[in-house]
């Protein structure tokens, strides 16, 4: 079943650069992971577990396509890309709580808390978060203290309160809180958004960039961002189970306010495509350099899964 | 009840000391909390209850009286503490939760998972931590980044999975594992220690204090810590539930290993006033300046909550 009209293609290219980026990012968590020894072995087996577990590891692909505009190094990028996904796994395993959004299987496999225990998976979590942001102030990511110091106030901005966690908030209380189409707009910007702007902008940070280029990627990844989730509140009506790898009209249940639920499949689907264009066209400072990025537009919206 | 022997007096002075700057570190909370307003008011509310609650504010005193050491400026200094303080309740509202520790009150009020719920009390503890490493990174803390990363890094490290929450994992498998004393002593060193060291710790980073002076403040903050931890245990076995505002006898009732259960009642109350006066001794080449930490050693293994 196709989820999503194509605009444009993604080419095969995409999905075999997205897979190597997706094995130098699991080495590089792997090295960067508390080896599974010790009497908290089970801490940093379901740390182990929740990150290494073949994700997309889209928002890492983001940090190593938007620092290779900036010229910057790619161990550097790599290491900021790690931290990324740390927080973005942590998400995924509290989100996943019984108390939250209480899933058994994620990517196909048991969620955290059923592969281990509750308060093992509340831990896990917890730590990665921290490890996200022992990776960033380490002089091994980056030389200057002043952008290791700018990587760690951009993502606990785009994690904490103000970000990802308001977002999540947010979607807790929306079955009640019957958000319009500006309120859902809120939300996702702020549960799945911000981090997407992070990961593009940790590229522009990494490498210096200058603000003129920090806000196209600020405004792509913006774009893109409602794009992505917007495929996902179709996956989720539309899409199948089994190739998703989870629970799938979950939020349709729950009464959730998504873009599908404010607009209508068809219309979703429309501003999806529209804003995944939009997206594109705020590389253009870029040229041709930034192809993968346009690319990954393309895909957020025609995946599916 | 006296909980444990005198050893030493704390004076008057440390009390009217620690209500003070409880009262200042109060005020810097609430200047960085985000104010409860909007959609999503209800996590901004949980992080302030969490956190605006009239605790002891143990480690922020310790975290101010380590930087007067040094000359450092006192807002610099009541930032990073608000930074540790934040840290410290989000341990606690996550330790509180029903899958872990199910504590119904703490403080004499309701848990935070009581008060809101499970959900925003995972997201809460998750925003608390995350604010902290936002308010070290930023240039209100401190104008040398260097020094800024510095803080993230040692918070980072004495909060994750090799520090605070590794030690609540052991915390969590210590009814299984029967630890001896030396298994327990890391338990609480990583749980409680690293903490208190990061605390002392701040007042050096802050103040570009040399390596000896970084050392002797280590070396006290991990004695008195021990020490604190001690008399926890000793409160939990003989205080009084009303004096300490949440259910005590927990920690014997699920067979948990910790000091008293290892050591013996007298030999736990000895060990803890030998420790005080051991964590005294490291402050000797601070001279009378370091009077204030002096007495918090004292004070530690003298509370009655």
């Amino acid at each position: 079943m196709t989820v999503i009209a194509l605009s444009g293609s993604d080419g095969p290219d995409l999905r075999a650069l997205m897979a190597e980026t997706a094995i130098e990012l699991g080495q590089m968590l792997d090295r960067l992971l508390p080896k599974p020894v010790g009497d908290e072995a089970r801490l940093f087996e379901a740390m182990r577990y929740a990150s290494l577990n073949g994700g997309k590891r889209l928002r890492p692909f983001l940090v190593i396509n938007s620092a290779k505009l900036f010229g910057v190094a790619a161990d550097a990028a790599l290491r900021v890309a790690a931290a990324i996904e740390c927080v973005h796994c942590y998400s995924l395993v509290h989100d996943d709580l019984p108390a939250m959004d209480d899933d058994a299987t994620r990517r196909g496999k048991p969620t955290v808390h059923v592969q281990f225990d509750e308060a093992t998976a509340i831990l896990a979590g917890d730590a990665l978060l921290t490890l996200a942001f022992e990776i960033l102030s380490s002089t091994e990511t980056h030389a200057d203290p002043q952008i290791r110091c700018n990587l760690v106030s951009a993502m606990a901005k785009a994690a904490g309160a103000r970000g990802m966690v308001g977002g999540q908030m947010l979607d807790m209380i929306a079955a009640e809180a019957e958000f319009d189409i500006g309120g859902v707009t809120r939300l996702q910007r702020l549960k799945t958004g911000e981090m997407f702007a992070v990961a593009c902008e940790a590229g522009a940070i990494l490498g210096r960039g200058d603000m003129a280029r920090h806000q196209a990627l600020h405004a792509y990844a913006h774009d893109m961002g409602l794009a992505f989730q917007i495929a996902d509140d179709l996956l989720d009506v539309e899409g199948r189970e089994e190739e998703a790898g989870k629970r799938l009209g979950k939020d349709d249940a729950a009464g959730k306010g998504t873009f599908v639920a404010a607009l209508g499949t068809e219309r979703a689907r429309a501003q999806a495509l529209m804003l995944a264009d939009q997206a594109v066209r705020h590389l253009e400072p870029f040229d041709g350099r930034a192809d993968n990025l346009r690319r990954v537009a393309h895909y957020v919206v025609r995946r599916r899964a």
